[in-house]
């Protein structure tokens, strides 16, 4: 029971509109609005931004990465250091990933057993061990405001079987995590797995919402499968978690998935991909993304979205964003970044507004009408590209 | 006599003390204090940092390279822009320097003649024409505040009738300069010239006197040569200068380099050392350089410079940083970036103030006491590798 108290303390459900909810998270830094999407900081820093840059983009919660800390500074430097907070500086809410999906698919050699895991560090080659009781142990150190269970991922092409293993020692090691979570401020999130099958999804629900945990990721996602099947799994899930916890689906945070997320009952979403994209050039606007490297807009006068009220469409031309592309200066990747960020937040903060006054069917409609998504071939293409080769992007 | 009145608007000496000089330059885009130290912003921006933080690290003046500019994003393109001001959002006072330097250090396949320079861009290899005058009127459309006349740069190693041909031709080219100047608000400086002879500096400083110019360059030092022989030839030409004209060492940066040259009358002094070296995360401190990415800051809960009041110091650990730099984030060239920036803006504010009070020579030795230099020969070491492996760093 009492965390069925702290729950309600964590999480307060507003408003719900066609499926789309708004609501609030009680962290020991402060309110937290939801829907809510949390910019990427992997090792502590979100790429290229400064604490005040990030308030400035209108956010006040960030991700970390409890896999790539752990690594690099390590958990014990940070915590003599005063706790995450203090170590990058910044007072808003943290939500710290346990750094089961950054194991699975960065760490070389990993052997999972019941005990937990054996890797490799992608860095130095090192090995290590990890369990879930000291992920928990690590995350409280840590002093994140929400954290992570560890999970076993599974990769998009398993069999059934497979999946399922790894999803009955995810329900045990979420046990195991629940059973040394000490640091009740700091609210602990299972995370449903269960791969693409409807079936194992369902069960995953049921066993996690059992345990009362006082917040449900939904993990397995967004790992290289057809977008319709991520959101059939995310309905899926949805429809049967508790509808008092806030639900959290991990590492999706496109313009168009947050949204779709949101009308399937998703509160939180975290991705690299807005940060990742701006750093190559691609920028949101309300029609969908534009690359300024193309010769386009060398020489446009204008912001590059006249609309948006970030501090880059505030100060710069198209033409100056794309000569700092084009001459490979270090200022380009941080004012893109300032763009996707505000865009995130600003997308946000209007569907939070349609569902808090009963348009969010509407503006839902709308908003997709108008964006022109990436092709699907080509969004799949990228995404397992990036899988495959991606370094310590976290 | 117009121009000499010019120069004393553009001009105000307001106190000497041992030698050095306080003073500020009047601009279009406000009142400069001097001495100053010009951040570099080759490609119309200083590397990591908007606008916005230039202003906040204390600098109201950036340089900018109409070379650079020139061939990207184009002279054309920056001035149906607006000018360089708007296209970089910047408010405060600009210097271009004429590209000179850079076209005989980055361009491959230079040949020299009278007419001008004909040189292959180091970005495609393209061939372009360059001209004294078209130098000028680059520099007008581009709309800086002080501008350059186009001089030929000689190497250390040169003899001294090769140096000789080139600081004739380096005069000639001056008055044509000179004589195609339209915009009279923007202050042209000529460069001084004549290598590491003596004789030749003392003719050269003549011969542009007799021009009489709104300002003038130290040009051709700080390229490989030993300490002394900068001082010395800085001596040679400052003694002779006109005290009423600003005088403008290029190139020079460090803060040893800048005391010394103060004490040698110089106003202005541009480098790209303090940004360059701080995203090899080398930092200045009262007492010379760190590097942070030593193992030993890995732990160090107190700012890089616990005297320093710039953001980086107000804001993180020396191992917060140390870890950003470890883990190769983008943040780290940034803050960087602004400690050292704001280490030299302190540093000339405070040499303007022992000026004022009469108290420079004081405050010099005792800098010079507890500051540890960069050991000669590594300087010297580092410079050469620089200048040969440099691409558009300018």
């Amino acid at each position: 029971m009492r965390s069925k108290k702290l729950a309600e303390e964590h999480f307060r459900l507003l408003k719900t509109s066609d499926g789309a909810r708004a609501g609030e998270l009680n962290t020991p830094h402060g309110v937290v609005p939801t829907p809510v999407f949390l910019p990427v900081g992997s090792q502590a820093t979100v790429k290229t931004l400064t604490p005040a840059d990030i308030r400035d983009t209108g956010f006040n919660m960030v991700l970390a990465n409890t896999y790539h800390l752990y690594l690099r500074p390590g958990i014990d430097v940070i915590k003599r250091l005063g706790g995450l907070h203090r170590f990058m500086a910044w007072d808003g809410a943290i939500l710290t990933d346990s750094g089961g999906y950054q194991i699975f698919s960065l760490a070389p050699l990993c052997r999972i057993t019941d005990d937990g895991v054996t890797f490799r560090s992608h860095i130095d080659g090192s090995e290590h061990f990890i369990a879930p009781e000291l992920v928990v142990q690590y995350q409280e150190a840590l002093g994140a405001d929400v954290i992570m269970v560890l999970d076993e991922c599974t990769a998009y092409d398993y069999s059934q079987q497979k999946v399922k293993t790894a999803m009955l020692r995810t329900h045990r090691w979420a046990e195991r995590c629940l059973r040394v979570w000490q640091q009740r401020s700091q609210a602990l999130y299972a995370i449903v797995q269960g791969g693409m099958f409807p079936e194992l999804r369902r069960q995953s629900v049921a066993c996690l919402a059992e345990m009362d945990f006082p917040g449900y990721a939904i993990g397995g996602l967004s790992v290289g499968e057809p977008k319709e099947i991520t959101l059939a799994m995310v309905d899926e899930t949805t429809s049967l978690l508790p509808e008092n916890k806030p639900r959290y689906l991990m590492g999706v945070g496109s313009p168009e998935d947050i949204i779709e997320g949101v009308a399937r009952g998703v509160d939180i979403f975290d991705s690299a991909l807005p940060t990742r994209v701006a750093r190559n050039g691609a920028l949101f606007t309300s029609k969908g993304r534009l690359n300024i490297r193309r010769a386009s807009y060398a020489k446009v006068d204008k912001p590059v979205d006249p609309d948006c009220d970030c501090y880059t469409c505030r100060t710069f031309s198209a033409a100056y964003l794309s000569h700092l592309f084009r001459s490979e200066e270090l200022l380009a990747l941080r004012l893109a970044t300032l763009h996707n960020l505000r865009f995130i937040n600003n997308l946000v903060a209007k569907i939070r507004g349609t569902i808090l006054d009963g348009t969010f069917s509407t503006f839902r409609r709308d908003f997709l009408a108008g964006y022109k998504t990436t092709h699907e071939q080509t969004r799949v293409d990228q995404k397992q590209r990036w899988l495959k080769s991606r370094g310590q992007q976290g």
